[in-house]
């Protein structure tokens, strides 16, 4: 069998289950009952991902390059704070706009870049109200005002009537933050990609017209 | 009758009944009086657009695609929240800047730009100032106080001296910090495209010299 | 007289009387002393800069075509807050980095949004701590604070620790905050500008290795 | 000797020096101990930089234009504060990207960046936390907050929960400030360009494909 039968076949299930995933860590954080079905779920999804991962490893022709090419799942694998990440590699399944070239590149970027962003704000307030709400001096004391806080981050407006005060805290306040000036970027780059085709393409016209 | 020819003579009438609507929308949040004749506005152009809506449909040879290309259009239609965005259709009307082709296109999106950011602004500050001047704690609790905070947050300075309380308030807030981060691309990518076009304008000078 | 000739001659000793205006315009805000004299310097330097503009418009050979492209020195006639950004019309005269094309572009628009940049940062400072450090409940109340505020908000940093109250310390705040939404989209612009150079004339070596 | 040869032989002998420097520089801030061998090895590598500056110098074939192009190396030598910014210099010896034209110089620009950034938003914190830490009023008590501050600075979010209060903290803001400007710059060129290179890729499949 080859990697990318593999990935073909395991594509679809590992999607289910990381939404199983997000779901249970989702309703361990907010509700905070069930938690040992959450605990099963969340440790099941981990361990079938690390059986994928030990797999795709064995598959792979070249197993070096494989493990340098996918650092990044390793660390979503060790990491638990990264776990609900592996979403984003879903992202890229969902291929809907498909018109002429270059806009159908900005699309599927900008759709992924949407999908991304949301799944990182959702993620970082859900783990930034794990980790605040039962600080003491803490803003962030329910997840309505995790997630406005979330917003206010990652658009880098920062007003600061919410804020961080302890160190996990901090550490997701920081990700979202960098999540804010890759947003900007990206917003930025499409933009700029767009107006280039739209003065290149009224450029062509005039041309056309100048030499008839 | 065409859906090309039934736009064209619905164009100016829409824009008249879009500026009486922002009109009506302001003075019933600003001065509070008149608010039977406001109400009664408000709805009657709701109403005529959506009898727009239906005469457009109706009209279309493609209805399930027109019905997919403005799906925004129904958004406006049934979101109260967004319907003074409507206003943003009639930005396009106003072409004022018609010089070379490069700039002709970075004009008319510059210009475009500019009337939508400063509608979105206004009524962002309106919407703000209506949901958050009554609520307890709140600090936005005049007109003036509510366009300064569109204009912190808008270019994502965002002080925090002034900032929403409610969560009606706040996904106003979103939707600006949103157009903030829209604002810096278009800003991003119009410089870009004109630095690019100056230095392949110099370019070109410098090779017919050196051709001489 | 052709307004070439007039502009020729007239551009080094207005550069002289801008400079002496930002120089009593500084006096008075931040001494309060002799405050005849500086009142005497800046008013007569706006005469002659209104007795230049007349000039000009006689001088030129389509007069209308003038007027509308110098409606921003029209702009920083009549609105006294305007007048020391007459200075910025001088910053293009200074011509030091002249080397290759692309980066001889990049270079002067640089230099001139350098220069430009520092000069809105000083004279909103100015602005903002005449606006501000008499009025009640005021923040920035020294000129030193006024420089850290216009720092602060210029790079849309906006930590909020002094911020305008007044009504026209805030449109100061305005102003500020716009230079630095160009500010962003002029550095983003530079760089992306540059980079497409580095890739491009990388791409030209590797091709020319390639070819050999 | 040639200055080439001399720069080859005095690369990794600087970089190990710089390395010592900024150990020794953040041992005696955050230590406070052993001050002595800390001024010591400060000084040693200072005189050092000294002495490798004049040969440099020396060896140059034309002495005043190189001492125009390194106007910056003699700045980090006399101002204190710009020392640790030495070790930026060896961030381009680290070679690690190679594969495909546009993207090893993209490669290249991105971890450049993200290595000056990382020692920027160290050091930065370092200087900050010396300059503030006993001023009176001061909220940047600690090195982790910090090293809180200046990423909630160079990302431009600017909470306001700490912020400097001494005239040194606030230039040292400044230059953070800038960093951030800088940083949003070239994530955004980065992508622009990287969009760019996908947008053409795409557009020649399928002109290849059409062609068929
Ligand atoms: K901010
Ligand atoms: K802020």
């Amino acid at each position: 069998m080859t990697i990318e039968k593999w990935d073909r076949l395991t594509n679809v299930p590992l999607f289910i289950l990381s939404v199983l995933f997000l779901a249970a860590y989702s309703w361990q954080i907010l509700k905070g009952t069930y938690l040992t079905a959450c605990f099963v779920i969340i440790n099941v999804v981990w361990a079938i991902y690390g059986i994928d991962y030990l797999v795709s490893l064995f598959l792979a022709p070249d197993k070096w390059k494989w493990f340098k090419q996918n650092l990044i799942l390793l660390v979503t694998l060790i990491l638990p704070v990264f776990r609900p990440l592996r979403l984003l590699r879903f992202v890229a399944m969902l291929q809907i706009f498909n018109r002429s070239t270059g806009s159908a590149t900005r699309g599927r970027i900008t759709m992924y870049a949407t999908c991304a962003v949301t799944l990182l704000i959702y993620v970082g307030a859900l783990a930034e109200y794990s980790a605040e709400h039962t600080a003491p001096g803490a803003t962030i004391t329910s997840f309505p005002l995790a997630l406005w806080w979330a917003f206010v981050t990652v658009t880098t407006v920062g007003y600061g009537d919410v804020c961080p005060v302890t160190p996990e805290g901090r550490c997701v306040a920081v990700g979202l933050m960098m999540t804010g000036i890759a947003l900007i970027g990206i917003v930025s780059a499409m933009i700029s990609s767009w107006i280039i085709d739209q003065v290149d393409a009224r450029s062509s016209v005039q041309a056309a017209k100048t030499q008839q």
